[in-house]
């Protein structure tokens, strides 16, 4: 049992928790309680790196049962309040591998639904829109450099699950990627105050790329030019914009409406 | 110039800050910001009560130009950072009186859409859905006793102004409010994930209200009886629900839909 919060395991955790360069430098990012290791566990068993439980999460045999197949470590409630980001800790955390992806083969996807985010940093927000990704059905999520990281620990409990299960890119070149992306025949549909349509009128058939910026300061004009239609949601009242999450729901939602309605 | 932390004004800010029930008892909420003062000034000006400014604040000509019809107090630098609830605070907070609205007159709205929220918990989800509600052309929202306090300072900022334009109502007795909505032809819609319709499905015309549960148990029994059908979001994946602000905004913004459809 390790019951020394300096044991230098421990300490490693709780940068993991805190620096997203450490996260990427040893490919790894920490999870913490019963539903998300669970998840794990059946969405993608192989990612899981390091298990850390505290005895009294061990002491309720339903709980034991799912942990037959991993080695893990018990670790001491003090120890585990120190790992723990959450302030009331579930007795079990774990490091899962940073998932890796088939861009390319993702790219070939036909009828493929992509959302494309420039510099979102609020982590609820990209937590919420992976979270709804998933429900829409949407293939993937390209993410510019500077947006926040998706394993930072407040993204990862609000994606509830979904960071195992749509996949995602972070790129340098955001621009290039869109490029790429228009190479195959994707069209992109970037959401913008001053859009020409609404967000209902486009059938968004064949490959779409559904475009959003930064909450504070909306698209950069380098990437709104690369869209092939600018696309604005109707607002009421004095509302200047909607929530990045919102509007990103909004589209992926009405794209994945006009996909179930042609059926 | 107050320069003192234990001025009771200061004191009294900081509890505002803290508290709903003193909230509730003196009547005012605390805002802070350039941004969110102008709003009020414009959109309620009426409702403006104490104000509270840094010299710096004040150095700016602008600045200066929009405080000229209020009475304001100056602040130490220090002072304002004990009264501010944000890090970095801009130089500028004001206490605001809680709104009132004659309930009969807008229950008689026709073509009106309401939201109903039951318990929502969590101060961003609010914010986000009055900002949404604005956007969207909604009437009115309706809470639950037990729903955050609209009034708290991280709801009020993530409203983006919403909460100064957007009728609202706090209810002791939300089961029979819905009841007396009812009594004037409303069709109620319940967010539930065993609805038997999708909830691009209903026309949403006349008086609609849409009922949303709260974030971690969903719609009470009780709640969802006073329905006249369940509405579901389809969902894809393995994702088990949505974040009641995205749910909110896609019903919002369906029924917002279907009646610029109809102009």
């Amino acid at each position: 049992m390790i019951s020394s919060t300096v044991n230098p395991r421990v300490k490693n955790i709780v940068i993991l928790q805190k620096k997203g360069k450490e996260r990427r430098r040893q490919g790894v990012f920490v999870i913490e309680g019963r539903k998300l290791f669970e998840e794990v566990l059946r969405d993608v068993p192989e990612a899981v790196d390091e298990v850390y439980v505290t005895e009294s999460y061990l002491s309720d045999e339903s709980r034991k049962a799912s942990l037959a197949a991993v080695p893990y470590e018990v670790v001491s409630e003090a120890v585990m309040k120190v790992m723990a980001e959450t302030l009331e800790p579930q007795g079990i955390l774990a490091t899962v591998r940073i998932p890796e992806y088939d861009k390319d083969a993702l790219f070939k996807k036909e009828d493929a639904v992509w959302v494309a985010l420039e510099d979102i940093r609020d982590p609820g927000n990209l937590g919420t829109i992976l979270r709804t990704a998933e429900a829409a059905g949407v293939t993937g999520v390209i993410l510019s450099r500077d947006s926040v990281d998706m394993y930072n620990p407040k993204v990862v409990r609000s994606t509830m699950g979904a960071v195992f299960r749509v996949p995602h890119f972070y790129t340098d070149d955001f621009l290039t990627e869109l490029d790429r992306m228009k190479q195959t025949g994707a069209m992109v549909y970037a959401a913008h105050l001053s859009g020409k349509q609404y967000y209902d009128e486009p059938e968004y058939s064949g490959r779409s790329v559904i475009l959003i910026g930064n909450e504070a300061n909306g698209l950069s004009e380098e990437a709104s030019e690369k869209a092939d239609c600018l696309v604005k949601i109707p607002m009421e009242g004095r509302a200047e914009s909607l929530n990045a999450a919102v509007a990103t729901s909004l589209f992926v939602y009405e794209a994945y409406r006009k996909r179930r309605n042609r059926k």
